[in-house]
């Protein structure tokens, strides 16, 4: 059976500085910008953080992502993908409003949004000092918490994406699809963390994405993507030979190996990779298909 | 090269009724004599919740919890692994207060304590409503707390043993190896998962375990045991074959499928497993040996 098209989603700057590489973007314009290059070398998602255009810091102002979108839209086709609001504030009001507002017009209008299918420490470990950091930190997504998100989003036909961070958030997307929250065919993300992240989920190798496939039902349509938080190349390429899709950016990572790479050269990369192992890289509106987002 | 023998722990009562079998002990006695009968079965572990002696209530009553060590240590010589107590009031000192004191006393010192290694949702899925019960329960075990229960209970000559329901868990146990937190030789546990607990861990398979130990560092001496929440002899099989130890009992399941065994049926039955698989059952002495419990 000839395998799917390729789907290269983009991450352009999480809350990534510009100390270790200046490309990350900030602005609506940088960020409108950015994606649009990644598009034409073939992304078809972009997942971005709304920040402030000046300092980088985080943002969660609705207008600052409406721009955003607004300003991709006007630019290509590209599946809109931003993060959630107010981590600090883990009401499901503070976590969605944004994203209910922006649906109400279609030039801003995301397509859909990250849920993190999962309750974990975010400790991070240094092994030089052998202290974890941030020892009390904890991410809260209670079941309850995720099930509001999902309702709130697939109101407004906003699509939510399933987080599988770990082996339980694979068992409850399938309890989440057998309740109707997600709805076939199910789009996932499989993010990955390097060693010092350790508390999170699995580790950022094809060993550490394996695990988590290996327990995905079989006869289900789930579109799958997976990332590291590091250099996701390795990951990528089994991905490719597996049928899956793969995410890239320097909003996970800043790419040294490569000098000061921009997120469309690391685009451009990915999907010279995939043309290498016969697999068709896809534009965004076959992607909007094959992810059920119309 | 030779196998290590086989480590049989017993789990015989945790929070689980009558209702299903009534061979669940509840009072100090009873469970004194359930571990007697377990460790003469070739048992030479044992795990239990001290419970109210008429109604089966859980109980945080140090009182009670000594008298089971008492008892248990007038009959055998069986490492006694007591739980932490206080799960709904998560302050360190509520959840070793009892081990601490018990510590003070040779005839009621415990041998060593679960430390479960991550913080995670704890809702329990019912398939055939289609709805999570306890949507907003989590149970929370910050990396800090994690350090401060292996420091408390390091202090007085009780060994922690990791909880490993995760690859995450998997990772923090290395970085708590390696922060001296956890001393060689390790001993871990697997638990696994039925499918209605799916927010917890892994699925009580053979792949559930195996995904577990694909990430266990190659070089190092974990000790390690796999049980489920369902029928274990599989897991249990599978444990025997890779050098690995399993734990069983009437705490995680009532076995329907064997009548209505007693904790000692199925430690027999365990331990039949592993000599026709050609893996002689440790004794006591020896599992306190090869387990780093002097």
């Amino acid at each position: 059976m000839a395998q799917p098209k390729f789907i290269i989603a983009v991450r352009v700057n999480e809350f990534k500085t510009r100390d270790l590489n200046p490309h990350v973007p900030f602005s609506p314009e940088e960020i409108a910008q950015v994606t649009f290059e990644c598009w034409r070398q073939g992304a078809s998602v972009v997942h971005f953080h709304a920040r402030e255009a000046r300092t980088g810091a985080p943002s969660n102002d609705t207008a600052i992502y409406g721009e955003i979108i607004r300003l991709i839209k006007e630019r290509c086709d590209i599946i809109t993908f931003p993060t959630l609001g107010a981590h600090k504030a883990p009401s499901v009001g503070d976590r969605v409003a944004h994203i209910l507002a922006l649906a109400k017009d279609p030039a801003t209008k995301p397509d859909c949004i990250p849920v993190d299918m999962l309750t974990t420490n975010m400790a991070v470990y240094d092994s030089s000092s052998k202290k974890f950091e941030a020892e009390e930190s904890v991410y809260t997504n209670t079941i309850g918490t995720l099930r509001h998100i999902c309702e709130a989003v697939n109101k407004v036909g906003v699509k939510p994406v399933s987080e599988i961070w770990n082996v339980a958030s694979v068992r409850c997307t399938e309890a989440f699809v057998d309740m109707g929250l997600f709805q076939q065919p199910v789009y996932c993300e499989l993010p990955l963390f390097e060693d010092r992240i350790r508390t999170h989920g699995h580790p950022g190798t094809i060993r550490g994405m394996q695990a988590l496939l290996d327990f995905f039902p079989r006869s289900a349509d789930w579109q799958w993507s997976a990332h590291s938080h590091a250099n996701t190349f390795a990951i990528a390429a089994a991905a490719i030979e597996a049928g899956g899709h793969a995410a890239i950016g320097l909003g996970d990572y800043h790419y040294p190996e490569l000098g000061i790479p921009t997120n469309g050269e690391l685009v451009t990369h990915l999907a010279s990779m995939a043309r290498w192992m016969g697999r068709e890289v896809a534009g965004a509106a076959e992607a909007r298909e094959m992810l059920g987002m119309s």
